[in-house]
């Protein structure tokens, strides 16, 4: 049996749920999983990319890839409303990985750490194979909560921080070799940094549930749906996207919806929050729109645009290049 | 510039220990971080394995890859005389990895970590590249003391546990398609568990340092002698090896000094200790062997054999087939 049919790469995804959940899981299910501490709890996630599966290197410098490994790693700190403190490196580095490149690749991960307060504590620097970038996160939470996936209450609003779609469609501009979509391929490149809305985020005692967007809206609001046992009505209209964007998606070809809804990579911030807090507009400066309304399980999904439930499949992403 | 010269790649290894050295770290240098607690404190250690690099699929079963990822992070954490508590797993699976595969590297990983007593806690399960299981534990000291390599004192005695050269042996067996070296073989599969071992003399006031053997004796015991600026005599016939060690050496065509001294991925530990403890000649079951004594700096480092100075070169490991 091999890995190239969809179907048994689901069957590999649930073999590695079920490695997780046999094992006493604390978290497992949210992005990051949660080792109860005394006043504080320590939050730790792991995320692997691998050359080619994850980025190209003739798309991007070392630097960057350096960048968004650490990147990607926060933001699944920042959906646990916590502080990054450690980060731990395993990295592969192809024989003809030359010393500029690995440079870059450490000044890329060291310059995003000492923004952010993180100390690189160790790690594991290998030669051979592809450029692989394996880091894992250790957080602290703010206090003793933590937001989760499963905390979705019926009634509670939709929120998205920033825009949606952006990293989808500066991936098809690399791809294509589009021109003047130098937003969309940063945001590509450089996945936003929403450590200080997560960590405001979790010191609202009316904001129920937090995740970060990493596989695309529709199908990471699914997770919250199903792991939080409640519906959703949203407003596609409502969907916040960046200038340009659907005049730069017509331009490629591709329907914004399928990149803003089904397009990977956003890093955003999904919550949902009762009507108890007035919510700002912007928190830590980053915007924040309200997209829909989790209602009762019954009702299920349903996605609405120009005020008609919307029938388009929406995809999930898949990371392939 | 590629990283094919040895010149090179000790560059790069240059640049992560300035990686991590800049930002500020507790523990580079030893087996784990250590991140301090309350009444304990917490070691974290990660690990990467590669096909290719440290294993070849042609010669293990997927079962066997699973089981010794895990125990090559677990002789970490027994170095640091810890317990290891959680274990989180990014995984890399070729395309052509398939489903029976990888429920075997799974089961080997939760088997290790059930006879253990670890949590596997999280992960990131990807497709594409080469087989690649990076992961990173986490453990409990045993108390505040974290026993680390910088301690050695002038006079303490130098001791390792187990057999040493066993693994290279059986890695050169394997390349080499001999026959009748099975045991040798299986220590190359299935790293020792010496988690026992590295508690109870995390416990022991008369033991100053502890590290583990994984890239051979000789470029091991070298850390613990820079770390601690101490010199060390070592005599090279108190080596502990095992039955038939030397005879399949010869039969190779192999130096077993070489084997047992500089081959690496033996997983045993090495450790000082002042004369104030009377040694056991067994721990937890594992044997325990005196092979020289720490002296002062100046005298560097001396090995003896047949009562004479050895003189021939000692190469140090590196992880490749």
């Amino acid at each position: 049996m091999s890995l190239n049919q969809p179907g048994e790469f689901a069957l590999i995804r649930r073999l590695t749920r079920n490695f997780q959940k046999k094992s006493g899981v604390i978290g497992v299910g949210d992005d990051a999983a949660v080792i109860p501490g005394g006043s504080h709890s320590l939050v730790v996630t792991t995320d692997m990319l691998i050359e080619g599966v994850h980025f190209r290197r003739d798309w991007m410098t070392s630097r960057e890839i350096g960048r968004k490994a650490v990147l990607v790693n926060f933001s699944d700190i920042a959906a646990m409303g916590s502080r990054p403190l450690y980060l731990f490196a395993s990295i592969a580095l192809p024989q003809n990985f030359g010393v500029r490149n690995a440079a870059g690749l450490f000044r890329g991960m060291e310059e995003v750490c000492r923004q952010n307060g993180t100390l690189i504590l160790g790690g594991d620097t290998n030669r051979g194979g592809l450029l692989t970038v394996s880091l894992t996160v250790v957080g602290r939470a703010e206090g003793r909560r933590v937001l989760r996936r499963n905390g979705a209450r019926v009634g509670d609003s939709i929120y998205v921080t920033g825009t949606l779609g952006n990293s989808a469609l500066g991936l098809e501009a690399l791809s294509r070799k589009k021109k003047g979509c130098v937003a969309f391929v940063k945001a590509h490149k450089e996945p936003p940094n929403r450590l200080a809305v997560g960590r405001w985020l979790a010191r609202q005692k009316s904001v129920h549930s937090l995740m970060d967007i990493s596989d695309g809206l529709a199908g990471d609001l699914k997770h919250i749906l199903e792991e939080s046992r409640v519906g959703a009505c949203v407003d596609i209209d409502r969907v916040p996207l960046r200038p340009g964007f659907l005049r730069q998606a017509y331009a490629l070809g591709r329907d914004p919806d399928g990149l803003s809804l089904g397009g990977g990579e956003d890093y955003e911030l999904l919550f949902t929050a009762s009507d108890g807090l007035r919510m700002p507009r912007q928190i830590a400066g980053v915007s924040v729109t309200k997209i829909g309304i989790i209602r009762p399980a019954r009702t299920g999904l349903v996605w609405m645009k120009n005020g008609r439930p919307y029938r388009k499949r929406i995809a999930g992403f898949e990371h392939f290049y």
